[in-house]
């Protein structure tokens, strides 16, 4: 049984209530860093595994996007997605990301965000991406940096007695596997891989690493969400453009 | 004036004490890395940046480049290593490596073994290495890892009471730049540098990623050096391989 925190209902109230906030990390840092990355859209067929509500979906047909599938293990992520996100050009598939099974169609791009570090198998789930493209398509993700997710004792800002933040703390970074944790509800597995193993993994079947990014905040999230200047002392997120090139 | 801590007295002798003594990180954790990832040195032209006293130079010859470079700052060093590692196929040239100036020779394979972190502009030797290097020469190195050298108070186990390692500490990850550090003698400066950097550096250079590493210590080193186990809570290095390919 995949993973599914998103049909929690606590979960998915408290994780709605702060993307409708439009002052969250994925809006100012994770997002931008994203778009960033991205060259050219246009007429281009585009597979986003996890695609939540599909905004980004939306945002790929709004800049030219031929075709796009959001996948998502949440029924009701996919419910909202239909409802907010329809368009003649957007398929969206209810499915763990895992169980994803597309015949007869290969993508110019692939995008999954935030998604990867819920998935139990890295090596696998790259084998699919490179199945599911074509020559010269491109994998572009983001997933938790390997700072944040590696102490298995995790929420690692260590504080003072005034709770000013010290330092951020790391350990257990080559125990690769689970890490458990409370965001909004108790019990969020997430997996934690080193840096080696997310960017060796897409070299040894046949990606070429186009840029990596950790992500920062832009003037205008510093000034909505003052506490994203902590993104300078550790990031957050771990962005990376690769492209199959055999 | 480039930093030579090499030619500093107290230095020199207690990084020699320490070389000399066979228990070290080098011998045990970078250089079996290092040495995993060459494929071939049969008939290679081979440039060592940083070669202290010559003993991979003398490695490289062993096992049949056809010559060796191997660049130092330090004329202890370079010294050293004309008595230790003479070899007809080496050549050792003392000069800052940010100050070396080579034409009318190309190498197969450039090598640079923990002296990336000593280097203020980054940008310019990777540029400089590129130039050097063959087309489809390869660029492999070892650097002090960014999760090591980020945090500007450095040394940074965080312990309690009894001296037992609670955790590592980063801090002031995105604020490239100067490091001091008390390493045999006060105000050894390193330059601390984003993983982004160090890689998407290189990739708008011209060159192609084939592998990172943050090696650990196999066995034999734990045995005889156990605090090596802690290589395992966090990687003291970051060893890049990269391939010239425009």
């Amino acid at each position: 049984m995949k993973q599914n925190i998103y049909d929690n209902e606590t979960f998915f109230k408290g994780y709605n209530n702060l993307r409708k906030s439009g002052v969250n990390y994925n809006d100012f840092v994770e997002q931008p860093a994203i778009k960033s990355a991205i060259t050219d859209l246009h007429q281009k067929k585009v597979l986003d595994l996890g695609c939540g509500t599909g905004q980004f979906a939306t945002y790929c047909v709004e800049n030219g996007a031929s075709k796009v599938i959001g996948v998502d293990i949440s029924k009701n992520m996919i419910k909202k997605a239909t409802i907010e996100n329809a368009h003649e050009r957007i398929e969206y598939i209810c499915s763990p990301i895992e169980e994803l099974d597309l015949k007869n169609i290969k993508f110019d791009l692939i995008f999954s965000f935030l998604a990867v570090h819920y998935i139990e198998d890295y090596p696998a789930l790259i084998e699919k991406v490179h199945r599911l493209l074509e020559y010269r398509g491109e994998f572009i993700f983001s997933t938790e940096h390997p700072i944040v997710t590696a102490r298995k004792e995790m929420n690692n800002w260590v504080k003072d007695e005034d709770d000013n933040k010290l330092h951020w703390a790391v350990d257990d970074y080559h125990e690769e596997g689970k890490r458990e944790q409370h965001w909004f509800i108790d019990g969020v597995i997430k997996y934690h891989r080193t840096l080696s193993t997310l960017i060796n993994t897409l070299i040894s079947n046949g990606f070429v690493i186009e840029g990596i990014m950790e992500p920062q905040s832009g003037p205008d999230g510093l000034e909505q969400m003052p506490k994203l200047i902590n993104e300078k002392r550790r990031p957050s997120f771990f962005v990376i453009k690769s492209r199959k090139c055999s």
